[in-house]
């Protein structure tokens, strides 16, 4: 189904200029986009992040409408047969390119795009039916409101916290140096505090406003549920009805055990579920 | 003087497979070494640095002898009439490599090694001998003591803060979120207190352990000056008797000008200047 191309700048190659700044210092923003049925999920909310990146890093010269037709194009060609119904995962890197002096991005007006294609994850169905096992990192998450909401080439600290999570565990929760929980590893954390009532961290000081959050928010509000955005402390996590583990690839992965603590699938969770079925 | 060559795991070549984490992640680390009559300058220290960002990052399989080997190779090729004297800067990158699965750098056993040549930055004489201007960035670094000290690949704050150091400035200052200096945007900074104390910033949170810092603290401590690490306030800048800024390529850059404020180039920092010519 996947063809193992990978386009930088439009031309099918598997390579980059070293002199690129997206190896160099980590000077770029990306997306991972769930392909389904031929389609890019949520394109327009992926979209929208990058270029909210793209504003925050003052990476210029990236036509929008040109990166949209290039990744319908990307689509077309390497994703095949889209109406047999199999899924891909989209990897979309913009970097500054390469040029600049040192540090400095001044003369560097060229960004380079690059599209990959990846196999949909080979997650067990049962993450999202019965939950999963998750720890807690000892890694922390640095506060940058500078850099914080959207996906940056910057991931070391998510690199580091990831490599703490063993084979016994699916996801592990993250903190900043506050002690505040902030997301995980590779997800947005929601905790289900009652029936009428979830919270989810603020995200002003680092991790990324995932696109599957925004949608889980919406929903929320639609099912008459409040959302609160604000601190999340161990404790709350410890006291929770339920918790969940949100991305565009793996939607909702409730938590059934966290510590010797096991979490209630709660109704809302599952109505939840049926609801972002249709929209990730 | 300068081969235009890049060199990739030993192999002359421009580009690097799109899938190396040193670009998806930034998961790596790197060295800048002057080179000067064909030798790396500092090198075993600049190694040292370099392992220890290894360690931090948990990246295995560097093989020191086989990269010390390849860094001689490299230099007696690309470097040209060594005799010369002709100066130009070696930039040693190691990333984790290729693989894994999403951050998860598990799997991930070869590690990428890139050697590249660059000329020597044409810095005005002037900069060393009359001082520079400098200026305030807003820009901050945010704390991380797991990422701090070593030369990882994810730079987005540097680049973001040197973005703000306009043409009429050669450096900026760079603040934590504390309010405490910590470094310039490319340099170390050291505070000239009175004729018998040097102060420079505490590095435990955020900021780079300059090799040239290094050589700088053990002559101070030769020419009988006091070093105190610790934090530096905006008005321990202010009220400086002189100020210098250090990396191993631009050596010691006195500071001249900083708001309103002029400095001194005193005689310690001259003393200096002629100690560390020898060393790097």
């Amino acid at each position: 189904m996947i063809s193992p191309f990978t386009w930088v700048n439009g031309k099918a190659t598997d390579s980059l200029a070293v002199s690129d700044r997206g190896l160099q210092y980590g000077d770029g923003v990306w997306e991972t986009i769930a392909i389904k049925q031929g389609q890019a999920v949520q394109l327009a909310a992926h979209l929208f992040r990058l270029k909210r990146g793209l504003t925050a890093l003052a990476i210029e010269g990236v036509d929008e409408a040109l990166l949209k037709q290039e990744i319908s194009q990307y689509i077309a060609q390497c994703v095949t047969s889209p109406s047999s119904g199999a899924a891909a995962v989209l990897k979309v890197i913009i970097t500054r390119g390469s040029g600049g002096r040192g540090y400095s991005p001044l003369g560097c007006h060229t960004p380079t795009r690059i599209l990959s294609l990846h196999p949909w994850p080979d997650y067990p169905d049962s993450y999202s039916r019965e939950g999963v096992d998750i720890t807690l990192c000892e890694t922390r998450l640095s506060h940058n409101p500078q850099l914080a909401g959207f996906k940056h080439l910057n991931r070391l600290e998510q690199v580091l916290a990831r490599a703490e999570v063993g084979s016994d565990f699916q996801e592990g929760l993250v903190r900043d140096y506050d002690d505040h929980i902030i997301e995980a590893t590779m997800s947005n954390v929601f905790v289900v505090k009652d029936s009428q009532t979830v919270i989810t961290p603020d995200l002003k000081n680092c991790g990324i406003e995932g696109i599957a959050r925004s949608c889980i928010i919406d929903c929320l509000g639609e099912m008459g549920i409040e959302v609160k955005i604000g601190a999340v402390s161990l404790t709350e996590i410890e006291q929770a009805e339920g918790l969940f583990l949100s991305n565009s690839v793996m939607k909702i992965w409730p938590v059934r055990k966290f510590r010797d603590i096991g979490y209630q699938i709660t109704d809302s969770i599952k109505e939840l579920q049926k609801r972002i079925a249709v929209i990730l």
